[in-house]
């Protein structure tokens, strides 16, 4: 079909004003009178509507005034600059034909519905200015992402989703199976038979692409893993979903300064694209959603991030522990609230906090040579904390197996992980971020469920 | 780390003529003799590798000269024209610090291996120069496909891995499950109790995001997914994997021939920036993997695509039914020795195969008006046959949920999907690509399990 997208209209509206123009969209209001009309229609590919006028000459006048909010029309007419009007033009429609009218009971009528409400029919919610914004700043930060790291000469790495091992020793699991749970086969000795399963052992979900994504540091140097990772965890709060994005850069012959470089670079690149390529969604966040969040995402790109290491960072926050819930001491997990009284209140800034005690971090971050602290780092930012967690990889063979029998882990599990500081190992680093707490950030939406097009979480997994 | 990237050399050399660079990377191979050696090195940054010239003047020339195939070292020193020589250029190394070398019984040493014994060794495998060249054309199309559709307008949409409906009807599923395998937990009447699973009910991983994706676009118009899809197939073929990455856009306001004008253009578009991006890569498969490769995709980008029905390419094939194993009548689904004599005999050229008998595609594709066949399309493409298939959506409610009786199909399952077509629906059309099967037609290579960084086939899921 040869139609010309809202978008097209609005950004070269000069080439189009007194031309024929073709729209294929849906009903967002219609108010009739007697001899003429007004329709509002939005085409879904931009955030802004356009003005449809037409005419009691046309043959469907009384089909087209009765139309429903929800209904698809195609308009054929005429671009026309209306200098004196609220819109800046509007279509003289000369035909409207109606492609699909919208049912009455149609939910999404012309009023504030609830977030809440709007969660219960997510198929219909992207309709809607909201999710209008959301998405389309989800779509165009995902897309940030992959040309930053491209134009770095990251390779982009499909880590797997089902994997047979658990990546940190940590995180609650999905099994996935083929087994029929009416009747489970067991072994002789009644243990659950996984050589009948599909994969003949048993697996998971991934919870992390990190440990395969080094494998490809370790070949390609630079690379970027962006894909879905679970957690099994019971937690029913808005920050977490059983099914998200992950964003874990990995880079060869690179140290923690070169990890939080590029974490820098990215945030402001990610946050400076969307800015640029949506800036009416933003302004509507700024407006209805969250009224700081132009100023702080400014003040992000704008700023050199701050930089400081646990140890110091406990000492400063230590002098407010009056003001916290839970006291800060060396060796205590640091809160949301120490987080944000470090960037907010302290830094007024985003800030990398580096060098955390060991036993608070995983078991593959390098250690520091005072023997208790990693090389790990957080990028807290204002508004929500932690955004990005990193570190340096432990690259030394026999500390790395050192920290492994510490913690106990099943070294026969991590043969591949070993090979890479058997053969050739080099410093590396990497971190991680979780997309959805980005999309968050960058659109001042308070619930993970509501940047997610199909949220899963705990007792829910609707469509 | 201030170093330089191999690629950066290649391509822009004149700047770095006699001057000084710093380059990381593992060593392909040392030569050495009394007075000096030879180290080529590989960064994975580039296909090609680069010499670096070393001398007993260093104080760990012994070290140097005894350093494995794999090993990690940064070399700092003159980049050199060597005009004479096999090489356009090499490094005179000032110092060569070995990062970490690699254990005498390092699985790639300087020999061919062979595939099969390649994919015993996933971690190690991209080390290699054709996996190298695999897994950067992998990166390349995977962005070609993000931006070929971003500059289109299309919305990114992330449609659920996890999901408590079976897309299709067809297709076997994996069951996701946080209930203990060893004591499934059951109601009274001795059914499984999902309600005791985290979400409360039986959940798969999903096979096709395009009923979600459905709903997307009759929001934004233009749609596309880009994400992993699962098969629990118990099939051992060199062609399917039960982990795979699908590329399926939604378009509203389009029909049949628009599927097909994006399908072409994006084809097109992915084959020349891989074309255009990774030459070398592209050298070493015409000449090593797949002989007739680059005059196959130059066919594919410099030829407008045939386009015929099925019941005109039955006509046809069936004049050579004495060439096929499988006779060819109208009402049979074409097999792939059917798909490859159409497009690489008959046509010479890629050929979109339209309006199929609706027995042989799904519920969910656009009735014709001749009441037996459905508004589908194949592409078909020399070397493989099938690449894309899509079809125009039934966007008709009755007949919709006619064909969905016809099939005795559980209706409150779809539901969302009705709505659709209840609130201002509209002629849709969008198709799916196999992402592997992409790169295995731009890079020749014979085996999913090759295009895969980590496969998953029945009864293998390492790492």
């Amino acid at each position: 079909m040869d139609l010309i997208t809202v978008k097209e209209i609005f950004r070269n509206r000069d080439k189009y004003f007194d031309q024929k123009v073709t729209i294929g969209g849906w009903v967002r209001s219609v108010r009739a009178s007697k001899a003429f009309g007004f329709i509002v229609v939005a085409d879904g590919s931009y955030f802004d509507t356009i003005q449809v006028v037409y005419h009691d000459t046309m043959e469907n006048f009384t089909e087209i005034s009765k139309l429903n909010v929800g209904a698809a029309i195609i308009v054929k007419g005429t671009l026309v600059a209306t200098p004196d009007a609220k819109q800046p033009f509007e279509i003289q429609a000369d035909e409207v034909a109606v492609e699909g009218p919208s049912a009455s009971d149609y939910p999404l009528q012309k009023k504030r519905h609830t977030l809440e409400y709007l969660r219960t029919i997510t198929h219909l919610r992207p309709r809607t200015n909201t999710f209008q914004a959301v998405f389309r700043v989800r779509s165009l930060a995902a897309y940030a992402i992959h040309k930053f790291f491209q134009e770095h000469g990251f390779v982009y790495v499909n880590t797997p989703l089902i994997t047979g091992s658990d990546a940190e020793g940590a995180g609650e699991m999905f099994q996935v199976t083929t087994l029929d749970l009416n009747n489970v086969p067991k072994t002789e000795d009644g243990a659950v038979d996984f050589s009948q399963d599909f994969f003949n052992k048993k697996v998971s979900l991934t919870v992390s692409g990190q440990l395969n994504g080094e494998t490809y540091a370790m070949a390609f140097r630079n690379i970027y893993t962006f894909g879905p990772t679970f957690r099994a965890e019971n937690s029913n709060t808005t920050r977490h979903a059983a099914e998200f994005w992950m964003i874990e850069p990995e880079m060869a012959f690179a140290d923690l300064q070169d990890d939080m470089e590029v974490a820098e670079a990215m945030l402001k690149y990610v946050i400076n694209y969307v800015l640029e390529n949506a800036p009416e969604e933003m302004n509507f966040f700024n407006s209805f959603i969250d009224k700081g969040l132009l100023d702080r995402l400014n003040n992000v790109v704008s700023n050199e991030f701050g930089r400081i290491t646990y140890t110091e960072a406990v000492k400063l926050l230590e002098e407010h522990n009056d003001e916290f819930d839970y006291k800060v001491y060396w060796g205590c997990d640091l809160q949301t609230e120490h987080e944000r009284y470090l960037t907010e209140k302290i830094f007024g800034k985003p800030v990398f906090v580096t060098d955390y005690p060991k036993e608070i971090k995983a078991f593959y971050m390098k250690l520091n040579p005072d023997g208790k602290t990693v090389a790990a780092v957080d990028c807290l930012v204002p508004g929500i904390g932690e955004i990005i967690g990193g570190s340096q990889r432990e690259d030394d063979y026999e500390k790395l197996k050192a920290r492994m029998d510490e913690l106990g882990m099943k070294e026969e599990q991590y043969d591949f992980y070993m090979d890479l500081r058997k053969y050739g190992s080099a410093r590396h680093a990497g971190f991680g971020l979780g997309f959805e707490r980005a999309v968050m950030y960058l659109t001042g939406m308070g619930n993970i469920r509501d940047v997610i097009p199909f949220p899963r979480t705990v007792n829910n997994c609707e469509l």
